[in-house]
């Protein structure tokens, strides 16, 4: 492509201010950007992101349509929500529209195991307009190129090993009372791990009716089998409580953590296949103790056994810069609702990212 | 492709063993096997790998002509020697016959840059009889595809730091000899470090006459620079002696190594690119102490900065199974000397590998 990369900014929280510098830094520009919070409606990104003002302003959400149709934005970068339906809207209006679309939200990067139903409007739309919609982020390499890497060194594979950690000190009360932090086990088993404690049946019931919240490890593990020719035969989620053995300060809860009860949790995801292989990842949110930080270790069991090791990612960044990365391989995908294990391995962009689009 | 590939294993050592058995496991055969030493010339492949006979006799080097012409593999393995000079003739051969081959030497990873005649050659005669050449082993993963991976996730890349470490004990007394180890810091600078003590246009007139004798590291500078789209401004060697603070026994010697004197040597190479970037590799061979073992990692420093750490890698195993899950890219690649960066990213083959083939 002989011109710069027109790019449209969906949320303009913390991770906009990477992913919109990251956008200009690759030779690409924003064209414009949406909003709901009336604190930086108006306000031009620059002011976001830090630098001279660039001449986009935010706009409101009921303004975005609008905004995307006068732009023509080659892709928008989507950086809200979590789940696939709380980003539903956003990636249906840019489905309807035509406009590729990125996203940072976990469940995106394999929604059709655990979402079909939302995945599958999504998919038909953008097949019917020509575009395409994906998840990325972290676990596009950490979670699952390095692992396919990995596996593509392996003779025989008896099981997949993964686990990552997160402190949950940095995302708010929400989110750690979500994990059970805090809790006594007998409370976490009652109001955490009982929610998970459902049978094959009525799990998936609930994704049937998009009803089910799956941890980041079950699409992780989906886009896994995916990406290694592997067919699911079943697959089960559960929630198991972390603890430290001396009491810690939570400045999150402002508490103090007991000895024994409930830093945290893990969720795994264990996935069994056709090919014999199981997948087991779990997904490690705690109240860190100062001995604790970010871990990101993969095992690969089999012939022979390997395990790679990440200390201390930056996940912000790596998020942000593998979203951006991505974008050329997006552009040149086919339309519809693509994984990126689908979409080929992704490099880093050392020229302007419109020299990568075909 | 609806039958089983055929494969023709070249040199039947330590290596074969396990090439040879991934194949069978892998659904494919072994139609054929050369090698120079009078002691398995005439054996059955089967009394090598430890299974029941195959059917298939080892021939000697001046029947492999012949073998190859009346057996048709659709590759070659070549688990020789490290240097592309001593399997130049393995690699012309198959490329005389208009056969795909795929080697273990270290040097064939991207040869193109330490020895562009042989190179050239083995290039020229594959195109015109429309097969594949390549090189792959531990390397393709660990030393390549995993650190193009974790480049794919950052925004800004000044440097890439790689370290790779062996025990000079596992690889005989000429190993352990050439790497310096027993020598004093005095003698290891006449003897060793000297060696490339070389001008820039010294080593370009070595190499373009092929009599330069590269690290591991010099090739794997070249194939990440193509692998990133870099170009090379320049490239050099040093070797730097290793010590220890205690004195260490070393068995393949048969002597004691003093502490302070050479353990061995690391190899440092060290590529500066018309990008900025700048790839600092190096592969450490010494005589190790009781707290050494194996360790492979590498560091991305730019924005953010991320470190790999492989601890422990088993490097035959994970050699054999690169190698042979590397075969359906060979035979489904372009003809000529193509490096494995050119073929895409290495995958796991839970099927047969004629699955996997065009």
């Amino acid at each position: 492509m002989d011109r710069k990369i027109k790019v449209a900014q969906y949320g303009t929280g913390k991770m906009s201010v990477y992913t919109m510098r990251y956008v200009y830094e690759k030779g690409a520009e924003i064209v414009g950007a949406v909003d709901v919070n009336p604190a930086v409606i108006g306000k031009d990104i620059g002011e976001i992101i830090g630098t001279e003002n660039k001449g986009v302003k935010v706009v409101s959400l009921e303004e975005a349509e609008k905004m995307l149709t006068e732009t023509k934005p080659d892709i928008v970068i989507v950086t809200t929500m979590s789940l696939i339906k709380d980003v539903e809207d956003a990636l249906m209006l840019c489905a309807k529209l035509g406009i590729n679309a990125i996203t940072t939200c976990e469940e995106a990067f394999y929604p059709m195991n655990s979402n079909p139903g939302v995945t599958t409007k999504i998919d038909e739309m953008s097949k019917k307009t020509g575009c395409t919609i994906t998840g990325s982020g972290y676990q596009d390499i950490y979670w699952g190129q390095l692992i396919s890497s990995i596996a593509g060194s392996t003779q025989t594979i008896k099981k997949i090993k993964g686990s990552s950690s997160y402190n949950v000190e940095d995302y708010g009360i929400a989110l750690a009372k979500a994990h059970g932090a805090g809790l006594t086990l007998e409370e976490f088993d009652s109001q955490v791990a009982s929610v998970d404690r459902i049978s094959d049946e009525e799990r998936k019931s609930m994704i049937d009716k998009g009803e089910y919240l799956p941890s980041y490890m079950w699409n992780v593990n989906g886009w896994l089998c995916d990406k290694l020719g592997l067919t699911v035969k079943s697959q089960t989620q559960k929630t198991v409580p972390q603890t430290h053995s001396e009491d810690i300060y939570s400045s999150t809860l402002g508490m103090t953590v007991k000895a024994g009860d409930a830093t945290g949790m893990s969720a795994v995801v264990t996935t069994e296949t056709e090919e014999g292989i199981t997948i087991e990842s779990e997904c490690i949110g705690k109240v860190y103790s100062k001995d604790d930080f970010d871990k990101n270790e993969w095992t690969i069991i089999g012939e022979p056994e390997t395990t790679l090791v990440i200390n201390k990612p930056a996940t912000v960044e790596l998020t942000c810069a593998s979203i951006v990365n991505r974008i050329p391989d997006v552009i040149n995908s086919k339309p519809g609702y693509v994984p990126t294990e689908e979409m080929g391995d992704l490099y880093y962009r050392v020229k302007p990212l419109n020299e990568y689009v075909k």
